[in-house]
């Protein structure tokens, strides 16, 4: 018997994962990012086959991660988190700087980096999983913590997109009997929440127009909490 | 250029990776558990090849990721991550279930487990990479939270073995100038530390009969913090 709340106990931090070069640059918001070797350094980061990033990883043979602080915005979850880099440039406007690898590495909103080269690409299925030696490692803010997936899901009440290693169907959790007459949905760019026990209107019969009231996103990015 | 401190922004939780059989059993403290895809749901734990561990997960096919909860105590380090299971049975006295696939799973000082099949295993350098299919998840304690690696780290001033994949070796690391001049030594099954500052003998002066005065670990088990 799989008891799916039993996941949400093993840790995991929040980062950038990028790749690309001065041209065009691509990331995305990984809480999958793990050391596996300290002789030499090298890191492990998963991607989901369908993520635009997982193209521009493999094109370039490397990938920087950018670790978030506890404080990061919901805006930076909005670029690097829910949309694709395939339809516009999630660099334009950040402070970026280029690697020892020529990947551009996101500082915004990050307390440190690390830059690796690829040096084994492992298929685990959905998703691929990049192995790459250290090769660069900085500290960009000693006065802030590492943002946290439990912080950011406990504190924070963000919910990770569906294409995450660590996505969770909420029909397989099991949820208290009021949860199941009322659901909360939320928007995934600024984490405002529709609960419908505070509604008239349930949130399935809101217009397809319906836009979220902070900050416009459309009603059919909203995920089930 | 590296600055190795940057690494340690990487957050993880603390773990007991088990496997074997109701005869033979055999786990490791773990800091670096991590979900690699969601369908189906699999996880990655990684494992030096010296580690008895190793031998004995890919004897079985299977492993089991206990979650230690925030207060666990040093002796739970002490058994599980500092020493060898070839020479001692490290589930004697140990609250034990057997799951699904028949491997050891430790519920002492934890609050939650998941239990894998392996479905492949990478060989990425130092490290065997298990991945496995998920069979089985409980929650065990719903009042604690999980251990993290930074609170060990820092709150609880604990170490890794010279052979966890997140080990740093300290001349790695920059140091301020008095810590060249006094060392500590830790003792890493109960926590002790050995100030040279405070004391009149420098650490490698002690005798090589000197024990830990607290729990009576050998000298050359003490790591250099």
């Amino acid at each position: 018997m799989i008891n799916f709340e039993a996941l949400f106990k093993i840790s995991y931090g929040l980062y950038i994962v990028s790749s690309g070069d001065k041209n065009k640059g691509n990331g995305f918001i990984s809480n999958t990012v793990s050391q596996v070797t300290s002789e030499p350094a090298k890191f492990a980061a998963c991607c989901n086959k369908n993520n635009y990033t997982s193209e521009v990883i493999q094109k370039y043979g490397a990938f920087a991660v950018s670790v978030l602080n506890i404080d990061a915005s919901p805006g930076i979850f909005g670029t690097f988190g829910y949309r694709s880099g395939r339809d516009f440039d999630k660099m334009a406007g950040m402070n970026i700087k280029y690697g020892n690898t020529g990947v551009p590495i996101v500082l915004d909103e990050c307390i440190s980096f690390i830059e690796c080269k690829v040096v084994q690409t492992v298929d685990v299925g959905t998703h691929l999983m990049f192995i790459g030696e250290l090769v660069n490692a900085e500290i960009l803010d000693e006065t802030k913590e590492p943002l946290t997936y439990l912080y950011y899901r406990k504190v924070r009440k963000g919910v990770v997109p569906k294409n995450a290693p660590t996505y969770i169907d909420k029909s397989k959790l099991e949820l208290p009997l009021k949860d199941l007459l009322f659901n909360k949905y939320q928007c995934p760019a600024c984490g405002y929440i529709y609960d419908e026990a505070n509604e008239t209107v349930k949130f399935k019969d809101l217009p397809e127009d319906w836009i979220c009231p902070v900050c416009g996103s459309d009603k059919s990015d909203f995920i089930l909490v």
